[in-house]
């Protein structure tokens, strides 16, 4: 029953009609990547988060990382694991073919990366970290750096971290302390203590490359003071072989509520020699500038996990919900038993977290296709819609889909009842694995910051009007006609509440009090919206044939949840409009002291 | 900063002003009860929960319950503490003056146990059981069990336990199959395995005096065949001495996700000598009635628990708050650090816990209230109207509280950012620890049910409706005079959600369907209206004079509360009513496996 199933009939009506992956193969260097080669490639990665990745997360949850003799060891069932996942090649699929990756667009990596997160979320954040570490290389590395590190970062071979994290320097990363002193050989040497570094230490790959944000010595305060190193914890040969060690060492492992198997590190540079060996990345006092160019990525990574592990859960309880006798459901035989999927509160919570997911993968993978166009478009236009899209949807993935992970898994927990509470049937590790997300890679009140001072501001509010003017499809199909109106008064009311922060841009905690209801607002409407337009562009292929390898039944189940989404998910937004608009007046009136709080 | 600080002045408003003990201590049994009196005892119960019991909550939760030798060892800690809560009395207030009871309305004895809850769940857990046992043997003991067992199960010197649970009869109790046979003298011999049972062995008391369900060899099937045993651990003689070892056993115990320190027991009746000696409580095939007579008092006692933990946690994330220095706030000299209380995100996730805290009190202490005037109202009038409220208040204080008490306890962990995802910080058990109590004591879909099955249509909803009526006080002080458009509106809702589910009585499944948005609806809306009651009585009574041992502070901070509660938190019926009334057709529109769930 803890097995985990690809949901590969949703990720590919997704990719299908969602968020057409049709739209990126037609671009010249996506040409490989067209809806055949996808669905093999989700075949074979779909068989291998079932079979190889997810019998590991159960096991890990109970075996920890621990360190030993100085170093991370890892839950015994991930090294062969992590063997396969680097022989296979997933983590390549979505660097540029330049550096042996597979060229894939993030959209399609998307799908893989929710499969194997799916599978095992804390098994899944060592190649999440090194994707990131690649992906600032890729951009902002010397090509000695890259010929250097990239063709064996990017198979996994070996892995990489980000050490932002100091303990004074949590959501504050200007606040960073962390010292590199240049060597006079254009190398430096780094000083100071990490804190919350994510398989900063293990015994996975043989080498692990660290990215390092640390100060020079002439670096100005703050944020435009912070520079990006590569620490490799073992150095490296100009042959490419590995040479002396680093002095770089994991201190200590954080006792986690969740992802157990993830080491989380305390990490000392210098400690041991006086320093860090360290190679600076770009230009110095540059850190900040190159981080923020991967944080979409990374911040859709994390949101990702919000789906995967309520993915996961709600499998975990639609299964056992199937299975367990209880009680006797409306309408069936005297005396019978009724599996409690019969029930109608349990099948409420089992439907509605059904249709948020599909919510929350639409919201996700479209999160992915606009980084795609940013990057991609053949056309200056569109590569700036991309972009404005991408910038607006991230903090809407990161923190809507991670706050529903927790929600999700705590249903499917409520689901088990008692065996619910008990750890051995696996679903509570999914909520305690889950309660992470919202915190990491800037919490979700940081996003939603990020959404009411920066996002929606920038071009007044332009893009997300713009994508409200369109939600309420113009050509919904019959069967769905009755959705046109609860579609259109919550999109009003995300319109009135979005005119609502913007005429209070000289009040910013007006808006800041509002912010965290409207990212939930916005992102339940858009996400929504999402849904429904994909329903309506596979209603129209329907019609001429049948979904392509999807089949009827696919389209009807599609159907119903899109309907429980309308009608049970997104009212939602009428109890957070109020919200939104009831301002920082009270909540400064009086000091925490006189409130009591 | 883990420290608990007994929450005395909101415990106090709420005695004074939302829920006046006044009403109670007016009683002829009750006038020793009266305000300053309980004055008093909360002091010394405060101080006792801060200083005896607090302290143990973490070591608790690290040492946890362990079986050696065949019994239950718990953590070091609890032994002291529980010595000094027997001789305290702590647990004696509530009941009876001729068993030993301090005859004190559950009122009072409410506001002890939030006290003890707060500072430690785990253990507080045992004195619940033990309450509850009283509670049956107080009501349907023979006078011979109760001179046996009541005077020393009162103070807690002897522990009591109620074992309900098998493993195919959870929320189906009437499922229960433990045998019962008749040995002749009057006696019986239980035989049967019982699961999920709390505190169902422990070293803390000499004696645990077990109630058990099982059926005589001569029941029928079902609810109506299940009768009520006493099981001693070890039996009693005619001097009132321990005797022989009787032969129930804790098997195993169960690895859980929170309150580690409750043992949560595997137990086996007559597994060694053909059965547990046991006495039959009443009448046979009447455990079930008998069991119902304590239900309001239990499910308030779990409800209770989600306010205790929420407080704890707020408590706890308001002191991180104020000492957490990150970032610079809107208003801030520039280059400082601000406490991230002062941040709006960080703000408003403290005063809308706090505001909804001042709710779940209301709720939770209002329901003990009802209780107390069914049973001791002068008048049959008012005992029956008490028992209304009682019955109506129950499931609401149950699921909402429980319900919250998750939620807040995630939003304290969220304000720790990374160091609440870290055990040794202590908000995550906090976390850990709520989550059983929506599950337990009827799931908090159990209770959705109960409501809009039972307890609102058993009037037609004149109950409900009557509380609505009255929900918009016409007094409200200028200084609330804007509270009354957003209250009437809330109001309006709730009437519509509920006459729509009373319209709906022949069609079981869409009122099923609603039950628990329903649930939330209305426990939101009716606390609410206590919080503000309670506010405009206290708004009165400050015009003549000072608030008893308050003073202005006190209501300054619960008026700002409660105008937060009612723009911030209220406004979510917004968004259930119309789930409310979705009705049940699309969740049945497909089988679960045609809707993909």
């Amino acid at each position: 029953m803890d097995g985990y199933r690809a949901p590969l009939d949703d990720i590919r009506f997704t990719l299908e009609h969602v968020v057409p992956l049709s739209t990126l193969s037609a671009l010249p260097q996506f040409v490989h990547a067209d809806g055949d080669t996808l669905a093999a490639l989700l075949e074979e990665a779909g068989r291998f988060a079932e079979e190889v990745v997810a019998p590991t997360n159960r096991d890990g949850d109970g075996e920890g990382a621990r360190i030993e003799h100085g170093g991370v060891v890892t839950p015994a069932s991930f090294h062969s694991a992590y063997e396969r996942y680097v022989a296979s090649g997933w983590g390549a699929m979505q660097h540029p073919e330049e550096h042996g990756g597979g060229g894939f667009p993030l959209l399609a990596a998307t799908a893989v990366k929710e499969l194997i997160t799916s599978a095992n979320m804390a098994f899944s954040l060592n190649p999440l970290l090194t994707t990131g570490a690649v992906h600032l290389l890729t951009h902002h590395g010397s090509e000695e750096q890259k010929a250097r590190y990239l063709p064996r970062m990017v198979t996994g071979e070996w892995a990489g971290t980000m050490n932002l994290t100091e303990p004074q320097a949590g959501s504050d990363v200007g606040a960073v302390t962390a010292r590199a002193e240049p060597i006079g050989d254009g190398r430096y040497r780094i000083t100071g203590q990490k804190i919350y570094i994510t398989y900063g230490d293990h015994d996975l790959s043989e080498q692990i490359v660290h990215l390092v944000l640390a100060r020079l010595p002439d670096a100005p305060p703050g944020t435009k003071g912070i520079s990006l190193f590569i620490v490799p914890k073992f150095l490296v040969e100009d042959d490419g072989s590995l040479g002396a060690r680093n002095d770089v060492q994991v201190v200590s492992l954080e006792h986690k509520l969740g992802i157990h198997a993830s080491p989380t590190c305390v990490m000392a540079f210098g400690e041991s020699e006086g320093g860090a060996i360290g190679e600076l990345v770009g230009d110095p006092h540059d850190g900040m500038r190159q981080m923020f160019t991967m944080m979409n990525d990374a911040r859709l990574g994390i949101g990702l996990q919000g789906l995967a592990i309520a993915e996961r859960a709600a499998q975990h309880a639609e299964a056992y919900a199937r299975d367990r006798l209880q009680g006797r459901a409306p309408g069936a035989a005297p005396g019978a038993q009724s599996p409690i999927i019969d029930h109608p509160d349990v099948r409420r919570m089992l439907l509605e977290s059904r249709a948020t997911i599909d919510a929350m993968r639409a919201l996700c993978y479209e999160n992915a296709r606009a980084i795609d166009l940013a990057l991609h478009a053949p056309d200056e236009d569109a590569r700036r819609h991309g972009q404005r899209i991408a910038d607006l949807l991230t903090p809407l993935s990161k923190s809507w889909c991670t706050d529903l992970g927790v929600e999700l898994t705590s249903t499917a927990l409520q689901v088990f009842g008692g065996m619910g509470y008990v750890e051995e049937t696996g679903v509570a590790q999914h909520l305690r694995d889950a309660r992470i997300a919202p915190i990491y890679e800037g919490t979700n009140g940081i996003q939603a910051i990020d959404l009411v001072m920066r996002k929606l501001p920038s071009d007044a509010g332009a893009t997300v009007l713009s994508l409200l003017d369109d939600l309420v499809p113009d050509d919904l199909p019959s069967e769905l006609a009755d959705l046109a109106d609860p579609l259109a008064r919550a999109r009003d009311a995300a319109r009135t509440a979005t005119e609502a922060l913007l005429s209070r841009g000289d009040r910013p905690l007006d808006v800041l009090a509002g912010a965290s209801p409207y990212l939930r607002l916005l992102s339940t409407v858009l996400a929504t919206g999402l849904v429904v337009r994909g329903l309506v562009a596979a209603h129209a292929a329907a019609v001429d044939s049948a979904l392509p390898g999807l089949g009827p039944d696919v389209l009807a189940a599609r159907t119903l949840r899109a309907r429980v989404l309308v009608t049970r998910v997104l009212p939602i937004v009428h109890g957070l409009a109020p919200v939104v608009t009831a301002g920082a007046d009270d909540l400064y009136a009086l000091t925490p002291d006189a409130a009591g709080v």
